[in-house]
């Protein structure tokens, strides 16, 4: 088995060839506008409108047009001001802007925010190829990874890759709701400054300036690798904190499949992006916090939870409960199987490994004690002791 | 001002005078037979019944006597194999016996395990000192640590100190009841081996099999320091995620905050305890684990809701629900405050002594998103970018 050497995010953006980086006031597009696209689009326009000097106060959001209760989204939008669809009854800045032709959307935009389902992103960077502003950077909020049976890939150097533009990420414990009411919550951006960088490009400053708002606070990293890895992983650990409250075992096992979960995120790490940082994981909201609240709720924990409850199979509870959509924790935890299977490092990962097992070939769940205390020493290395 | 220099643990042990030492099989005993205490003591009688060459089979456990429903508690413990009044329901082993009187149940015991509320300890080390195996090597499962407004003290070190004898610690993820019903959880063990340790001495091997079980998983670390500070400051944090959540300010404000809690523990060690590391606090069942399940219930948690849901103050709220008992996260927010303030750190700590504010000088809940905003780039260094 011969795996192809994969470029590095540093040895991709060098060969992209800027020339001077257009300065302020820079130019904002969403691409996506689903709860979160739309979410941090209100953010944006939010921040733009307070910074005319740094940011056009028009903030573009790409929808994809569909008819809601008899009318165009983006009229709902642009005159409403509000994504009756996505993100009802939250009321949007009146300087973000539908757009619904994707390509008029991005047109003369500097500051391209990549927020869309991860299955629609292949299909949107072919027809982003060529059609935009040249000097151009990005931001993902996509979750998650492009895993095979070889490699894994960050959703961020993808877009680098097709578009030939430097893309960091933003990830935190955001439910999309909870930041859209206004609520408290931190995010992290991962932004490593590109190779071309000259004063006035988009930098730290800018970015935060961008997102900060009073209720959501922003924190700046440069460990891509450590935040796409943490987005991708949380959700089978949430897979696993389901599987232990369904059983009903209590606080401590859930807190003991959350630290397990995290031990092998930062594993995964080391073992696959080296360049990943352990603070990232352990004290960043795209790490630890996320993980948190990825672990008290939603799609993923809940179908483990079911799971337990009912002795079903994943299948039959995916049925049941998601109307035919996948649980992203489930693919996630196939893929990265079949990634370290080939790699002959399953033994480094017996949380994960026991996860998939569980899901995928009716294996108990009363075998995870059990599995992590033989693999007990395995994972030593991340230990403090 | 002037501090008195404290002593290392190494240095206090370093003036402890041992000779040789002695050998298996150990003679366990259990100061103090509270509901975590009996739950200690009931998984080391299982080990040693199972270990006979290294443990003497029975262990002691010392217990208060008092009546409880006609008997005195240690014929209940001795004669039904429950304790009745703190476990009720929870079958003990046979070989855990229990003996009133403190001086004989240490006696000729080379291991000593403490697990008394703090309050206790001074006046048990009193009783104790002079009276116990010179050669015993201890365990502390006390959270916290001793504070005024000079420095920080571990509880281990008291021990040491007062005794005379080399003493680790225990914490981590572990509601006793559900330790009791054996469910599945993860313990950390602090124990660095001590200067004059000679082979067959208490060591990591030992410590696994007294305390390790199918369902209580042991990890041995060195750091004491860490596990204490972890083990004192987490209430602070669970005071402050009971605040945001008694206001329904959702889930990421309440990962913000345990994120946040996180970084002021650390920062907490790395200032006062500098042998303190941070993989204790972000990777160990006594750091990372034990503060998710501090901060989704118990008192300190619960001290906070219902100030934030009622508006009342922190004493009206503990006269109401505690019967007068105090939330250790209220005694331990103000030692620290104290003790930074002394120190002129108080910038380095915005939650810490926001939620002081909060506790004792009616300063509003809504201020701490700005509170935490302001300090944001204090903590930088504990960050990774």
């Amino acid at each position: 088995m011969t795996t192809t050497p994969k470029k590095t995010h540093i040895q991709m953006l060098n060969e992209v060839n800027y020339n001077s980086i257009e300065m302020a006031p820079f130019r904002v597009v969403s691409v996506g506008s689903g709860n979160w696209g739309t979410c941090v689009a209100k953010i944006m326009a939010e921040n733009t409108r307070e910074n005319p000097l740094l940011f056009n106060q028009e903030v573009k959001m790409w929808v994809y047009e569909e008819e809601f209760e008899g009318r165009k989204l983006t009229d709902i939008i642009n005159e409403d001001h509000v994504n009756a669809k996505y993100l009802p009854g939250i009321k949007l800045p009146d300087n973000l802007k539908a757009v619904p032709d994707l390509l008029e959307a991005v047109k003369d935009c500097n500051i391209i925010i990549f927020n869309i389902p991860h299955q629609f992103l292949e299909g949107i960077l072919k027809q982003l190829k060529g059609n935009i502003h040249p000097k151009a950077r990005a931001i993902s909020c996509l979750k998650g990874l492009r895993v095979d049976e070889n490699d894994v890939e960050l959703l961020s150097d993808i877009i680098t890759k097709e578009l030939g533009i430097h893309c960091g990420c933003l990830a935190g414990a955001n439910l999309a709701i909870e930041v859209a009411n206004q609520k408290f919550s931190e995010t992290t951006i991962a932004y490593p400054l590109p190779s071309d960088y000259v004063a006035g490009d988009l930098d730290d400053t800018v970015l935060y300036t961008l997102f900060h708002r009073p209720y959501f606070h922003v924190h700046i990293v440069e460990d891509i690798s450590g935040v796409s890895i943490a987005g991708a992983l949380k959700n089978i650990v949430a897979i696993g904190v389901g599987f232990v409250d369904g059983l009903q075992w209590g606080e401590n096992a859930k807190a003991s499949i959350m630290r397990r979960g995290l031990l092998e995120m930062i594993k995964f790490g080391e073992l696959f992006k080296p360049d990943s940082k352990v603070a990232t994981f352990c004290q960043e909201s795209a790490g630890v916090a996320d993980l948190f609240t990825t672990c008290t709720g939603g799609r993923n924990f809940k179908l483990a939870y079911r799971m337990a409850q009912t002795g079903k199979s994943a299948n039959e509870i995916e049925e049941e409960m998601l109307n035919g959509q996948s649980a992203q924790g489930l693919i996630t935890a196939k893929e990265i199987h079949e990634l370290v299977k080939n790699r002959r490092l399953t033994d480094e990962f017996p949380l994960f490994e026991t996860i998939y097992q569980i899901l995928f070939h009716g294996v108990s769940i009363g075998i995870l004690p059990y599995m992590l205390e033989n693999k007990w020493s395995v994972s030593k290395p991340n230990y403090s002791g």
